[in-house]
This record gives C-alpha cells, structure tokens and sequence, in this order.
C-alpha cells in the first residue's frame, strides 16, 4: 500500500516491457483511486459532476469504441470488396465501384446475368479490347497474379518497416496481453494504421486467409488508444484490460454480425479477467459496432451478419449421422493443421527461412494466384465461396451449385424438392474438390506469414466443402434411394429432405471449431447467423465431436499453441494443473543454491542495497525482520527500489552511501552524528502472498490465476523460505508436460 | 492434504448442515481421486473403461438433467393450464381436456368463436343449466374463488406438512447454496415431489406469481438428486455446486424457452464458480430440456418458447424516448416493489403473522380472486396476459385490443396501418390500467407467501401492461397528429409506425431488470423470444435505464434482498468492497479479547485438546510450533478432530488422556514409560491461507471470493496473531454498510 500522505514518486508503480503486471496491485489503486474520487464528491459541485463523468466513463468509452471499430471494420469491408475485383477488372462508370456496384447503377443488365454488365471491363478488355479467346484469358490470368503480388508486396513491405506487430492475427499475443503481460506499441497507433491497411491487401491479395482475427486486433487497438483520453483508463493497466476484452468483443462482432456470440467469444477464448460489469459493457460495445457497420452497409442488403442464410427445412434425427462425420472430419482436420502449420512456423523461426519474410509472402502468394485463378471456386474470394456454399439453392439461383434437373418444377408452393444433380452440380463437386485441397495446403503455410491474416474464413471454408460435398452426396442418395430403411421414414418421393447448405453450415462449425476450441461462443455465433434455435442441435452435435476428436490428438488450441511457439508467458485458465508437486518443489532457490536474497527492515545502508541490486537480476526482494529470524515483513520491487534511492539521492539531503535504509514505522535508534536516514515504507508491499512449502501446486497455481500474481513468498513453519514467481510456475508447468521449460521466455 | 497411505477415518472431511465448504479443498479432493483414475488406468483394461466412463458422466449427467427438468416442465405447464381452466367449467368431450383443447376437438366452433363451443361446460351450465343472468354470473363468480380457495389451500398445506423447503422461488437460497453453504434437504428428494405438485396449485390458484423461479428451483433439485448416481459429483461438493449451475440453466431454459439466455442467467445471477468447463455443459443440459419440452409441446403450438412474437415494423430512433420512459418506471416499480415487499416479509418474520402461514394465504387468494374474477385482463392466467400484451394486432384478431376502426382496411400487401382506436380498445385500456393497480399492490403481498412462487412473470405483466397502455397512447398520437415535427418526419398518414406489442416487450424487460438487476441475461432471453437483433436496442435502452435507476435507490436486487433478509451467509462477488479497512480490524480476537486458542505441534495431550474443544465452539484450530514463537505449522478443523480422537480412543489400543498428540512427521522424543502418543498429521491442513496484518480488507474479501475459502489466518512479521473467517468477513461487510452486523446469521 502507498503512504498516500507522502508525495508519490514518478515511476513508482509502472511497469517496464515484457513484464507482468500485478492485478491485485493495479485493481488496489483504481479503488483508492474511486475512493479518493468518491469522498471528494461530497465537497463541491465540480468534484460531484467529476465524480458521476468518472463512473460514466466507461460507457463512453465503450460508445466510442463500438463506433470506432465498426466505422473501421466497414471501410475495410469496402475496400477489400473493391480491390479483390480489381484484380479482374475496373468499372468504367466510375473507377470507385466494384463489381456488384458497377453493374447495380447499369442500365443494359438482365436479372439472368447480374453480374455482366458493359461498365464492368475485365483487363483484357481494357488492355487488347477483347474477353474472347485464349489470349484475353492469358492476359487476365496475368493480371491476376500481378496485382496479387503487387498487393502482398505492399503489405508484407508496410509491415516490415512501419509495424512488425501488425501481423498475424492477433490474437494469441492479445490473450498474453490480458492475462498481464506488457508489450508495448502491441497496441498501438501505427499497430493500427498499418494493420488496417495492409490487412486491406492481404485480403485483396486473393492469399488464404480472413479478416476476422485481426479485426479483433483493430478493435483491440482501438480500445487501447481511447483509453489514453481517460485518466481513469490510461493510468491503471488492470482497468485497461478490461477495455480490452469489450474490445475483442466488439471485433468479433463485427467480423461476423454476431455481438451475443462476440461477448462470450472474449469470455471464452480472450479473456483472463472477466467481471460481471465487463460482461454488460462488452455487450453493450459489441452491439454499438455491430450497428455502426450495418448503418454503413458494406455488403449492400441490410443485413448485420457475413453469411446470412435462412432454412426452412426441418433436419431429421438420422442426420446426426452425416453431422457427427463432419465433427470428426472437423476435428482431424483442426489437430493436422495445428500440428502442421506449428511444424512449419518453427521451422521459419529456426531456419534462414524466417529471413527472407518478403520472398516468402511473395512465393506463397504467387503460388496461390496461379493455382487459383483457374478454378472459379478460388478465384472468388474466401467469404463469397462460403456464402455460395451455405445458400440453399432457390428457385432463381443461377449458381452452378443449384443446376439441378427439373430446375423449376416446384412440388407445392415454393417449396423446391430433392431433384437429381445437373451436369453443372458434378462439375462444382470436382472443383470444390480440387479448392479443398488447394486451401487445406496452402492455409498451412499462409498462416504465420508476417502479413495480417486470420483464421476464421480458412478454417470455415474448409469445412463448408467439405460439407456441402457430403450434403450433396446426401441429396442424391436420397433422391435416387428414398425406398431405403433409413430414408423411407421421413423422405418420400418429390419432397425437400435434405439441405445440402445446412451441412456446409455445420461442416464449417466442425473445422473452426477444431481449430480454435471454441465451443459455446462458436455455436451462438452460428445461431446468430442463422437466426433459429433448430439448427442449435446439429451445429452443437458437430462442434463436440470435433473437439473431442482434436482434443484426443493435441490439447492446444491453435492460439495456445502460438502463444507456447513464441513463448509468451500466459498461464492457461482452463487446462487444470493434475501434477502432485509441492511449492517446495518449484520454489527458489533449489535446494543446493545460495540462500534467498533478502533485505532486512533496519540494518542495511543504502550501499548494501545497491550492491543487492546490481548483483543480481531479480525483479524484487523480501523483506524480513533480520536474517537470522527470517520473519517476512513485507515485499519490494527491485525498480522501485532504485527509482526510490535514485530520487532521495537527488533530493534528499545528506543521503550518501552509508545512510541506513529503513522500512519500519519509526526510524531504528541510531547512534549520533550518523548520516541521515532513508525511509522506504512507501514502496513497501505490506500484505504479500505467501504459501506454506507444504502447499500442493495445484492450489498455487489456482491461486496464481485467479489472483493474478506476479509472485508468492514461501513459508514454512512461519520463517521466509524461498519464492515462486509466474515464471516458475510456467517453467514448472512446462517441465511437467515434459516440455523445454526454458521455452517459457519472450523472444 | 490427507495422507492416503493411510486408511481414512470416517466422517473426516465431511460437512455438518448449515456449514460453509471449503472450495479449496473439495477441488483438491477431487483432484486427488482424478489423478488416482487416471494412474490405475494404465493398469487395466477394465480400470481404463472406469476413467473414460467417469470422463464421461459429467455429459450423461447433463443429459438426464435435461431430460427430467424439460419433462417436469411440460407436466407442470400440462396441469397447471388444465387446472387454471377448471376454475371456469369443465369439458364433457374429456374431462382431462383444457378449454382449449376441448374445442380444437369439437366440431361445432367457427374461427371466430374459437373460445366457444359446446362440450365446454361452465360450471354455471353444470349447476343451473345456464350460462346467462345474474345468477349464472354469480354461480360462475362463486366456483372460481371456490376452486381458488381450494388450490391454495391446498398447496399450503402440502408445504407446510411435507417440505417446508417447497415455498418461495428458491433463488435466494440457492445462490446461497451455489455459493458454498450447506443446506441438506433443501434441494431433496421431497422438497423436488411437494415443489412440484404445489407449483402447478399456486399456479392455478390465479394467484399474482409465476412458475419460472421456482422451475429454477425443481431443476437444481433435479441435479442434485441426479447426482447422487455418480460416485464423482456425490461425494465432492464442489463439484455437485458445478452440477447445479448447469441445472440452473436448464431451469431458466425450459422457463422461456430461452437456452442461451437461461446459460447466462445462471453466469450473471446464480452462480459462484462458473469454470469454463461447465458453461459447455450447461448450455448443453439448457438445450436437452429445451427440446425435451418442445416434444411434449405443452403450448400446442410447436415453439420453444412460452410468448412467442414476431415484429415486422422497424423502430425509429424517437421511439427510444418512450422506451427510456418504460425503463423509467421499471426501475421505480423493481425499487418500490423490493423495498415494500422486504418490509413485508420482515413484518411477517417478527410478529405474529408469521405464525398463520394457511389464513394468510387464503386470505390474500381470496382477495386476489374476487377482485380478479370482473376483469377479463385479471381473470385470465398472467402468462396468458403477457402473450395478448405482446402480440402485434393482426388482421384477424378478435381480441378487444386489437378493436380499431376499419379494422379490416389494409394499406399494402398485408400491412396495417396505424388506425383510430375503437371502443374495444378503449375498454381495455381502462380494464388494463385497473389490472396495473392490482398486480402492483397484490404482488407484493404474494411474493414470500409459504407458496412456490416465482417473480418473473408478475413483474413481466406490470411493464408489459405500462408499455402497452404507452404504446396504444402513442400510437394513437401518432394517427391523431402525425403532421407534428416529431413524427411527420418517419411516419406518414396510412403507415405502420408504432408497435404497441414492442412496448408491451420492452416495458416487461424493464421491470423484470428493475426488480432482478439483470443485464445481458434479461437482454438475451428477450432477444430469443423474437428471434432479431433488430429489437435489442431497445431491450436494452430500456433494461440499462431501469437497472440505473433502481441501483440510484436501493443497490440490491430481489434476490439479494431476501438473501440478507434470511440473513444466509453469502458474500456478493458483484459489489466491490470500498472500504479502507486492514485485516487486523476484522480479525478475532479483538484487541481486549482474550488470546487466539491454538494448538501446538508436539506438547499437547489428548486431555488439553479435548478441554480446548469442550470449552470453545470455533470450528478449527491453528496450529502452531509453539506457544512462545506463534509460527504457524498448519489448520486442524473441529469436526476432524473430535473424529480422530474419538476413533482413536476406540480402536489404537493404549490412547488415554495423558496420551500426547502430535503433528509432526516424526514423534517427538518421550520419556519411557509414557502411554502411546497420536498422531494426528493427517487431519492436518499443512496449507492454510495467511494474509498479514496489514493487507487492506478489500484484498482479504477479494481472496474470500475468488479461492472460496471458510477462514485464513492473519501474521505480522511471521507471527501468527488472529483469524479471519467468511462469517467474519460478512458481518465486517454489513457493518460498514451501516446495516445491523447480527442478521449474518443463518436463521
């Protein structure tokens, strides 16, 4: 506790880079803080009106990211719509409109062909006045593949020199962060400009990945930079971090239209530190963005979510089946990539290949566009295919997914039955096939390139192939075999049994959710964008099994396996600790190493302490009554402690090297004409935690979490005995599932 | 930690009733028994199908859970609608048919008389043959408060002769409960039969009060029984409170229909230890009974949910006033109802009112059925209220509200304008502002009646009535003068601008948060009643408006309200504690007080122990190394104690009074010819939380909260010097709050 009578000292109380923060210390001050501010109120008018914009702050600042995060979130939408079809071409009626725009203001388009129009001119029209022929399609393919590696160029360049942080998606460093740990300009606003920008490219660049992680990270960064124009906020990283969680809320809201499933995304998956009233906030952040991007519209049709679909079809309960496969399908998937792609990126870090990121942004990319661009399925951008693929086919769909045979003859009003595939389904079935392989492939190496690039949209359209693959094979089984036991019951002869785009909906769950492990947000997620508790039942059925099946072949989710690839020190919340160890055992110092370093309450002069400090590296030290009784009095922070020395120094007159230093109430009796002493109570932690050694590691480690401690003094029978910081702790955890332990350090 | 080398004594490590657990060690506990599972599992083939089918009974668990909670309710909601139709006549086609029910069946009814027909039977039809006149009124008058009479006392009687548990909505108790307190019998077997049986009497008594709480109540009693089939959730109670988190989601669930707003309900309002792990399976126990109930279809209309409505307007931004009005009143009725219902229930608790729980009852059924039976809006059950309140008038409602003029003039394709209000709806507003009046003032007096009887409903008719009666009062200003500036600018003569169901909704939101202070739960469960994000905004303008307001009169919610009142030991994990106080202010013993009874390790004899135990009450005893150096070795509980000692003075031959107790590893040295000693290390927690002297309360309260623990010990400078237990904290809590620090107990 701080002596609030005494001026406080610049510094004292602050954090230095990749550190962790103290929660029980920082959530300490802000109540001192609202005490201050509480008792104050009851003074004057001003100090009132101060008072209740205090509490009100929140809210505002909550008002503001939903705004900010939304507003972004749109013009990112817009302008990776546009770029992604100036890769194809460029409309006429004016440069600013893509392809959907360009033809919606045309006069000469029919209904058939909406999306040929003659303002819209693909390259070679422009370039050699033609789209007939080999050569114009040459000319296109070539266009293509330039602008996509025009466009990885730009990003992987703009990241390179204005914002390293800005890559990747975000996340795993955005849960390190508010489990505590500090990396600074993580957050920043250049993290922002540029990941914003570059995240524009990537997305155009046609390479495979989605901007759903990383809006997170935009709208983390958002809530980082408001909080700076509120004291309340910019002085207490505790506070701050849960800003941050409504943040992450609002990015996923906005990533999918989803604010109900955005708030327990951060619930489940990025937060550490949860209260209720972050709860209330974060929804009410999630559902401002969620507005704010519908206001402004960027699909075009109103509607708040990414991939809105609407079914009418009931599904029946021997479809479980199909759904229960698409889990396993989900969950295989989910445990190869993680493995793989953790291969690959520890192989970029150990190798020259982490060198060269731009060469390797470029290969990759290249490598995509031109496999790609052949095959219409990859050609259009992830998002569309995966819309394409949870659409039920209607009555006017003129997609190749819905050629079916008997196309317009409806059964009873507007219902379209189960028909035969026409030659335009089989045909997509093999393209679809060949885009599943391209993207199960090429994700793994995309992913942890030094671009901005999430996770989300790969993962789902895996799954929506692979779904929409068995749902079609489902159809037909159906339609030419509905005399068979298990179809007669429920799918006669002319009727709609089978919704191939449900099963790519629930395909897509499966594979995010083997991924990711999300479970509960996943689900609501997927509720949300279908908007009907009927399908709750598949989607859960498919979501369980895959992370069942990917729990059995690796623990980790993806993040977690990035947070442990880069080392961060993140203690996992949900994983329990099943090891019998004591804090005895963990602690330091070990049983053969030097005694712990102490100081003590009355004896030691300020040289004393600075020769403790500049011996050793720790970040704090004990403080006993004596060396001999090893009572503990309290804990001091080694920065303090210099700050604090540095500053009397300079002040204080007559503090020299051989003042004594003193963290008593009363300064000890000193003999006369001694130098002054050097009273350092201020910086002295009084209440901190201790353990018996006898202590089971499970218990410290519940108690590490929940508490967020940076350290834990250990006792046995009431004498001082060692110390157990995070770092141990993490160190332990990994000794004991049989990992490096000194993996556990930021690099 | 126990020793499990050593055969465990009986009894050591359970609870006696009316006792707080120990988190801490229940987790620890079932740590132990998992890590045991999981080594033998390597042993044998049948010892690893034990440790996969004990990973999996958590899921079948929940699954039962579901099954018997979604069951249960469809055979309350069943009886209860038969029954509430039974006060008005009977069917001749089938006397276990409903009103409804009996005229679906009929063929003599035309759609629209759906209500009439011939095989339904009033009593005055039964009686006197007729259904006419002023005696048949009186006969019809007279058999429904007959039959009134007859339920409730009915239903007080089973209470109070079989489970006196049964009464009241059960929340208050089970937070308490969920929070970590012991009482047996209030989730049994009896209390589940009797709660359910007079829920479905209260309910049909057309008293003011509704099933949903309780159904809360008969879930948890679901899980609780249901556990006692598995070794894993029978014997840990730590992880039985998992359990019932789950099962009070499932409560909530089958209640509205409403399952993810049933899962955070249990997050927000009810539960204490929320761990990851069970909000996967809550919302999978909140699913199986919603579609478990959906099967039984009590409503007869295929929907999950008990009010279902579907919106076509949009709302317009003004319109956010009128709703902030609703969440106005809201907030003014959840703080006048708490306030005035509290100082009922308190009066019935000190005088002699409490002691006549039967007349009290028929006396208020009495009243509520004779003012009710005039009023078509009183008469008919309150959900049904609620479902007329809500819905948006159609073109073939019959209903008097829907009596505008040129009823059947439509505009365009199906849409109704906003029309001048006929006599009907005139009628009703007056019939609806008296129904307002008696709802309020009877509702205050039925809510803590020794009846099952839950809140939500009757809180949800006051608001939905207010916001109807707003929304018709606005709708018809908005046909009257659409030409003022505040209209003219979204809603045009012959448009459909304002939606009195919405009102009705959104009125019935803010005064269930006034009374209950839920947030995003009540905005969820609302949001799943009409399926669009459209309408949350509203929602929750309105849910925000009336929670600040309530909070700006009184901060606690109903539910807390009655904690206190009871005077449960329950530490609120929402408010934050403000107060500058340190350990050493709350710590017995006092400063006057005598010393802290401890023992020591080694030189005490089974006489001065038994004295200490004889002569005190705490319920657990430090330990210590000495009674000169206070340091502190570990915790021995009172129970294990007078366990082990007696069991030891049974069974090993030769402990006698002189006997010597030790908790050492070793025994000390004795003299010869000594009688043997005991030890007693075993019983011992070697890990007993210490805080020092100096840690500020808030950080104490902190820990309490967060680890779950019954006591901590309190140090300075390593000496053992006080304790801190949870009742400690509470009183310390309600002391500084200026409230009377004795009603913290449990009476």
């Amino acid at each position: 506790m701080m002596d609030f009578l005494e001026e406080p000292i610049p510094g004292v109380g602050t954090y230095d880079d990749f550190n962790t923060i103290d929660w029980v210390r920082e959530k300490s001050r802000d109540r001192d803080r609202h005490r201050e501010i509480t008792n104050k109120s009851k003074e004057s008018t001003w100090a009132l009106i101060h008072s209740v914009s205090d509490a009100f702050s929140g809210w505002l600042l909550m008002l503001l990211i939903g705004l900010l995060s939304g507003s972004l979130a749109g013009l990112i939408d817009i302008s990776a719509h546009w770029m992604t079809d100036l890769k194809e071409g460029i409309c006429t009626g004016g440069i600013w409109f893509n392809h959907e725009h360009c033809c919606w203001n045309s006069q000469h388009v029919t209904f058939e062909d909406r999306d040929k129009c003659p303002e819209w001119n693909s390259w070679s029209q422009l370039i050699i006045s033609t789209n007939e022929g080999a050569f114009a399609y040459i000319v296109n393919y070539f266009m293509y593949v330039l602008w996509a590696l025009l466009f990885a160029f730009l990003a992987v360049s703009l990241v390179k020199v204005f914002a390293p942080y800005a890559c990747g998606s975000g996340i795993p460093e955005i849960k390190t962060i508010l489990s505590g740990f500090i990396i600074r300009g993580y957050l920043g606003k250049w993290t922002l400009i540029i990941k914003t920008i570059t995240l524009v490219l990537a997305v155009s660049s046609g390479l495979s990945l989605g901007k759903e992680g990383p809006l997170v990270h935009v709208a983390c960064c958002c809530g980082n930079i408001l909080c700076h124009c509120f004291n309340k906020y910019r002085k207490n990283e505790a506070k701050r971090r849960e800003v941050l969680s409504a943040a992450a809320a609002a990015g996923v809201s906005v990533a999918f239209g989803a604010p109900i499933g955005g708030v327990l995304f951060s619930l489940e998956e990025v937060s550490y530190y949860f209260p209720l009233k972050t709860l209330w906030r974060s929804f009410f952040a999630a559902l401002v963005a969620a507005f704010t991007l519908r206001s402004i519209n960027p699909f075009g049709n109103s509607r708040l979510v990414l991939f809105y679909v609407e079914f009418h079809t009931p599904w029946h309960l021997f479809e479980l089946v199909p759904f229960i496969l698409l889990g396993i399908f989900g969950g295989l998937w989910g445990a190869l990539f993680i493995r793989t792609n953790i291969a690959w990126c520890r192989k970029r870090k150990t190798t020259q290949l982490g060198k060269y990121p731009v060469i390797e942004v470029l290969v990759i990319t290249a490598i995509t566009a031109i496999l790609a661009f052949p095959n219409e399925y990859t050609r259009m951008s992830t998002s569309e295919l995966i819309s394409e693929l949870f659409n039920d086919c209607g009555l006017l769909d003129s997609s190749k997914l819905c050629d079916y045979e008997n196309r317009f003859n409806t059964s009873k009003a507007g219902e379209l039955p189960d028909r035969p595939a026409g030659v335009g389904v089989y045909s997509a079935m093999w393209q679809l096939a060949l885009t599943l392989i391209l993207k199960i492939v090429i994700t793994i190496f995309t992913f942890g390139m030094k671009i901005p690039s999430g996770l989300f949209i790969p993962s789902m359209a895996v799954g929506a192939i692979a779904g929409r693959l068995l749902g079609v094979g489902m159809e037909q089984l159906a339609y030419y075999h509905h005399d068979w036991a298990i179809f007669n019951s429920w799918c006669s002869q002319g009727a709609d049994c089978i919704t191939p785009g449900l099963y790519a909906m629930v395909g897509a769950a499966a594979c995010l959710g083997g991924v990711t492990r999300m479970t509960v947000s996943l689900v609501v997620i997927m509720f949300e964008l279908t908007g009907g508790l009927e399908y709750i039942v598949p989607l859960m059925a498919a979501a369980m099994t895959s992370k069942w099946v990917a729990d059995a072949l690796g623990r980790e989710g993806i993040y977690d396996a990035h947070i442990r690839l880069n080392g961060y020190p993140f203690l996992e919340a949900k994983e329990e600790f099943a090891h019998k160890t004591l804090a005895m055992d963990v602690m330091k110092p070990r049983r053969n190493d030097p005694l712990l370093t102490v100081l003590t309450q009355d004896s030691m002069t300020v040289e004393d302490v600075e020769t403790i400090i500049s011996e050793t590296t720790y970040s704090g030290f004990p403080v006993v009554v004596s060396r001999e009784s090893q009572r503990l009095v309290g804990f001091v922070l080694r920065r303090d402690l210099i700050i604090s020395i540095e500053n009397a120094r300079k002040k204080q007159d007559g503090v020299v090297s051989t003042s004594v230093i003193y963290f008593t109430e009363h300064s000890p009796p000193m003999p006369p004409y001694t130098p002054p002493t050097l009273k350092l109570r201020n910086i002295l932690d009084l209440s901190p935690f201790t353990v018996t050694d006898l202590t089971p590691m499970e218990i410290v480690v519940d108690i590490f979490r929940k508490l967020g401690l940076r350290q834990c003094l250990v006792t046995h029978n009431g004498r001082l005995l060692g110390i157990i910081t995070k770092k141990d702790v993490l160190k332990h955890i990994a000794q004991m599932a049989n990992q490096d332990p000194d993996s556990i350090l930021f690099n």
